[in-house]
């Protein structure tokens, strides 16, 4: 494998495995696994899902709806508050495949229903305390009034409830992500309770990959939604979803100077293939990546005494213990473990398997 | 001009100004102008360097150089510090094209001298400042080797220096910046002496948008290579490069929900779009970006308690006053001036100007 600029690496036994554990899980758990593909955008990352039975998905927009609508998935939730102004799009998704929208107000619910040719599913998205978007769970007023015109209009069904806890994020290790995950299955359930004898049909649909990692059962819940788990990152290892090892894919970068009186590497990967997310660690630290060094057969994590220290435009600045100096060289290649792998992911727009297979992203297939 | 998903809105006229001004400014200072096209990425903005009589670019990565080179630009520095891996790549470019590098070290050079089927020239990189990558000014042994190895090789030329004094990015008013301009000057001035006898000939380059906006004169200077004047964004305001109304470019975002008791709009526009660059305000407030309102002419800047909260992948969340609650509603489209336009450029991967013509980004091109 000959790396000369960087390259998005991705390693497919890992991803399939990730992939396989969640199948199982979700089966064993009796739920529905609809996998969010915002984190890959990639046709060939979601045939690896295919080929393990997977035929319904999430995406983040109307676009990757479309991108995936392409390459033949035919049931899609657009996990994102609908954007009416884009029914041109919606209806000719809908045209074409089984389509699920999220609505957090009754405006865009009314408006879409005054533009739509085809048969839509609408879920009404419930803040379980992430405090983005979507409604407070004992809202019901405004609950009843989407419902209510979802109702009324010819084209739309009402399906369910779907809650994405972000604040998961915010944990550290198992246990408080447990917590996270009984409140928001808590507020879930209550709703499920009140709405099912009029909508016996009701889904309620969660997912976040620490969640979804750290949980085994799944009580009162119909589906699950992860995406960042298929190849995991920095983040989710210190949130405590997986382990650094787990860590499906690197940015490989050439190593274009050597600061010995810094104990500082300059790397080939900044800004445009990272992305300028980074995470403050434990000790106070904030890292733009980890490290890992590469090998014929994949890569090999590296201590936390190796991390990005900042980024620019297209420049990695690197610290290294500075005993270690000695064992890098201008030209060897480097792997950065992203902090974010989905951004990474948009960043670079295109993948490489270890055996040297170029991967689509929907980015870089534009 | 409808606008129904994130779309990066281009003001043409603003950016022909910023480049007739540069033009001009580099004309009355009597130096050349090399401007750095890593901010826009763009045949069809390049265009409009190409129609005010610029011939010399500089870029960020050998991809970079080899996109403009297709588009008929024959004269590239790469200010980056050079990747020989790269080296089938750089004999390709430096067939067609003439072809400047950057060298930060002996090593790299003597590499690519091995390499070469063809003839390029080469910068050293001076550290004056800012500490990234580069020779400390005054580290002639470092230079001297460099340049030794340059001499020895029958494909490489000695050009001279460049600089970026990046670390006027921290600078927050005029005089500041003026300080780092003197600094960088100077260093390179006193390099320029010891070495003019044996390179006559040799060249002088730096290139910031900060000093190269602030600045008229540039003494002891041959070439100036600024990037982001071209769109300008809320990063060169805080720096006092530029005001928010000379910024050429706003992502243009539908707004999918209100939240009237946080004062918050969400709106279809985040990290994808925005890039997660962040600025820290004098009042030690942290935005991701500034906000307009968009007319069928342009956008018209909002005061600073409109501003971008917080991103994450596909959202963004707008903090606005609580009293302007009344002037949005669901479906409207906002601008967000962005907190750093290069990155911003990167993440959309394409333009549409104000009129609705679409331009190429390198990024969306591929």
């Amino acid at each position: 494998m000959i790396i000369t600029r960087p390259t998005l690496l991705v390693d497919e036994a890992k991803c399939r495995q990730h992939i396989q554990q969640m199948v199982e899980k979700a089966h064993a758990a009796g739920v529905v696994f609809r996998p969010h593909f915002k984190t890959h955008q990639s046709h060939a990352i979601g045939n690896w899902f295919r080929a393990l039975g997977v035929t319904k998905i999430t995406t983040a927009s109307v676009s990757m709806a479309e991108y995936f609508a392409n390459d033949g998935w035919d049931d899609i939730t657009i996990a994102f508050p609908l954007n009416y102004l884009a029914f041109e799009n919606i209806n000719a998704l809908a045209k074409k495949v089984t389509l699920n929208l999220c609505a957090v107000n009754v405006e865009a619910v009314q408006h879409l229903a005054e533009k739509l040719t085809h048969s839509i599913s609408i879920y009404i998205e419930i803040d379980t305390g992430y405090g983005r978007t979507g409604i407070d769970a004992t809202d019901y007023t405004a609950i009843d009034a989407i419902i209510s015109v979802i109702n009324s209009a010819s084209k739309m069904t009402f399906e369910g409830f779907v809650s994405h806890a972000g604040h998961s994020y915010k944990c550290r290790n198992a246990s408080a992500i447990e917590e996270v995950h009984a409140t928001t299955v808590n507020k879930i359930k209550a709703l499920a309770v009140r709405y099912k004898t009029q909508f016996p049909e009701l889904i309620c649909s969660v997912g976040d990959t620490p969640t979804c990692s750290v949980m085994d059962s799944f009580d009162g819940v119909d589906e699950i939604r992860p995406g960042n788990f298929v190849f995991y990152d920095v983040t989710q290892s210190e949130i405590g979803a997986c382990t650094l090892d787990d860590v499906a894919v690197v940015v490989a970068c050439p190593i274009v100077a050597i600061h010995k009186n810094k104990s500082e590497l300059v790397v080939h990967g900044g800004a445009v293939h990272l992305s300028k997310d980074s995470i403050i660690l434990p000790d106070g630290k904030l890292i733009f990546g980890r490290l890992a060094k590469l090998s014929d057969t994949g890569w090999e994590i590296l201590p936390a005494s190796y991390f990005v220290k900042s980024i620019s435009q297209e420049h990695g600045i690197i610290t290294i213990p500075e005993d270690s100096i000695p064992n890098f060289s201008i030209g060897d290649v480097i792997g950065i473990v992203p902090v974010h792998s989905c951004l990474a992911a948009d960043c670079m727009g295109g993948y490489q398997t270890l055996s040297g297979k170029k991967l689509d992203h929907m980015k870089g297939a534009k």
